[in-house]
């Protein structure tokens, strides 16, 4: 059961689809986060799924919402820029095949709102400080190389690790098979330990802002990633507790007397 | 799988579906449970679920039942009180995808019983003795605050924990996208190692029953939570033994000769 | 995908299905082979399942063979008998929530051939040596009880463990939901480290032939019980093996340069 | 979700498929890997689920890729030779069940495509260097034996191990319930360690060759090893690195003061 909400149908041309959900440095998430509150882009759908985590958030302390992925717009306002639906949310899937499910819904939707590309944004851990963190990327053809010339995007992302996880990846190639084009940046990041990268977000930005032809005011951005990464970290630990309560309840000993016998 | 059988079909006006299954300290489970007794609630149907453990219980030292999830109805009596759908059950999902199934196949089959408001009740665990519980809230919508002002019920559970796993989460969550309100009441209770709170489901009973604008009689509360702890530290227990039955066969020491040969 | 592949379609009168899947001691495998073998009936369908182990098993030295469950009839030939249909198989799910639906699709399948009763034979691991087994007995309705008065029959199941795991349970709380009456008889057995326990199969034995008027030479049962037991232990050992195999697979140590980096 | 995507449709006169899917010391998939090259067969379709790993793989260094298991086909040139199959990829399914899956739904598109037939290959850990790698044998019927009488093969792989894991299991078993006939072929190898063992496949190509009537020119064995030896390293790490990232997030700890409360 993977579900999508419409709450409003834009008319879109030739949309381009900007993904930015949880993952290594949420670089992706704070990254098209900041992009839809400096673009104002609206939003129009959310997607929930039994994939994602089995609980419920509280929100402003007592508004309870599922756990979701949600679809914004913006429309273009000037020569050389395209529509945009920009894909955030809480999390991804739980288990492994889910990510299969919850993408190809997400690609069954879009596609019918006219979506022939995608990008896609992540993290790459590197396992040091970044002070420069460069931008690496991927893309589903080769010949979709010269497009990014100048962009000052390293595509030797295969080199220096070698596969993409979760909707970053399977978003190219699950996209592919329907011939819908791809690319895919990764800011590199230290890794784990660190919640959100700025530095890594703020890269990627200035890449993908190039590529679609948008000028963002990055001077809050390193505010606004403060005040995302207090939502994100929420969440990893809700996550987090609310599987150890899980394990904790199955491992918890069994009233002694009765662990002698069993039955089958 | 999760199939629903009807016992009965009553007929009822605009009900109020109060959830209580098992969770953290039963507070849900033992409210619920005897609010149907001192009601004299009827069963109309129950669930089972491929999402539940694969045994059947003994009851009665004989008879073999699957486990279930059973809605009782009570038809309203007086003024100010509503019809109520009540859901008690032996256990919850075993998987975590489990609980989305479980729940959008409760939702489906109240919805046509006319149910447009959920009332759920669980237990937040605070890792401390609570002389005086108090009961914490949750709802779907803000506006709804208002509905329960002078109920003593107080809304920060957001800050105190932040999430509600299981069915008294999903029941708001699912429940909300097909614009079913909710109401989820959160007994203090101290943590995993008590069974059964009776402190805390007084709390939360003298909270939905003011909601309810229903009087129970709390004097047979203490032993009728007596009671029903026997049982639910049952299913527990045989859940857990089921487990370690499995685990242990899983782990079973293979004859040593033919270890050192595999194949595929 | 559980699938039943059907090689014969009998012709039963009112049919009582016998179940004796692998399980605790493995004693209703080895009581219903024997039935199997003794009386003569004929196999006539079989089920697989994607719930089963992923691998082919080799009998005889080279003849590759799906994990299956067999299907066996054999008519009355005297008073007081009724034909008898006869599950036994190389395994259970491997899964909890596959339980369910292999059992599902196995009730879907006897009930088209008239089903309306099931004797399932398990065992019940008592952690001691048991000189004289006892059988004890669980069923899907009190009324059933006398019925099976002066068998023999303990009716205590429910006080001494509390739970039929698998399609020994389940047959009869999936049935009991299609209105299909069910009787488990569990022998008493020490437990795990036994693979099959002869005596106890004998007790369950001497307990269903009688309730089904069938007299059984129990002349054999010691050799047939070494002979099933190599199968059966045959079985177990290459399910742990593979065990082993997958889970050392995915556990093996990666090459250590590579395991600084990774993206997502 | 497994899905097939078919780039061409070839006519083929009863075709037998090959298959040689990553197994124990990748014996299939190299033997099959180096047929196709010599044989120069035509890649005609590809199959993707959710049951392989959620990545993409970045092939010279940044074209994203799903994991797939490709089909090739190779048409008949001479007397005694028959139009194949040959069936690779980059992985078999994560989950259990998904074997079944997987390849059910390779044998429905296999079958419209005229196939009785299957050949599959893999490994069989011994434990041991061998020197002379012998190749061991198993048949979905006893009667194909004198089908294969002089070929070398040894059938008495269910003496020395007794299951096959996996699709060159599963292709047999599932296949003889579609009237599919099938031979496996078990190369010997000392087993996990080794990447890849060129021996092992050197001895099954012979077989295989011998039995479908093909002359493959084996000098460049050593070095085509070599080469995808280099690719098949890289999936298999990748999935490993996947899986510790995936494991290592799950794990994190949480931030103290947050582990105190929980809530259900």
């Amino acid at each position: 059961m993977t579900k999508i909400k419409v709450l409003d149908t834009p008319r879109l041309n030739n949309p381009v689809l900007i993904e930015g959900l949880p993952g290594v440095g949420n670089i992706g998430r704070v990254a098209v986060g900041y992009m839809i509150s400096e673009l104002g882009a609206k939003k129009f759908a959310h997607l929930y799924s039994e994939h994602f985590f089995p609980f419920v958030m509280l929100h402003d302390n007592f508004e309870a919402r599922l756990l979701k992925n949600e679809f914004y717009y913006w429309k273009a306002k000037g020569k050389g820029q395209r529509d945009l639906i920009l894909l955030v949310g809480d999390c991804q899937s739980l288990s492994p095949n889910g990510h299969y499910d919850v993408m190809e819904t997400t690609l069954d939707f879009v596609e019918k709102l006219g979506v022939k590309e995608v990008i896609t944004i992540g993290g790459l851990a590197t396992g040091e400080i970044e002070e420069k963190p460069g931008v690496l990327g991927a893309v589903t053809d080769k010949k979709l190389l010269k497009k990014y010339k100048g962009t000052g995007i390293e595509f030797t992302a295969g080199e220096k690790v070698g596969y993409i996880v979760g909707a970053a990846g399977l978003l190219l190639g699950l996209g592919n098979e329907r011939n819908i084009s791809g690319l895919c940046l990764l800011g590199e990041t230290s890794g784990f330990p660190i919640v959100t990268d700025p530095k890594a977000a703020e890269a990627v930005l200035r890449a993908v802002t190039k590529i679609l032809g948008i000028r963002l005011n990055m001077s809050k951005l390193d505010q606004r990633v403060k005040e995302m990464e207090r939502f994100i970290r929420r969440v990893e630990n809700l996550q987090k507790k609310a599987l150890m309560q899980i394990s904790k309840e199955e491992h918890a000993p069994v009233a002694e007397k009765e662990q002698l016998r069993y039955i089958g």
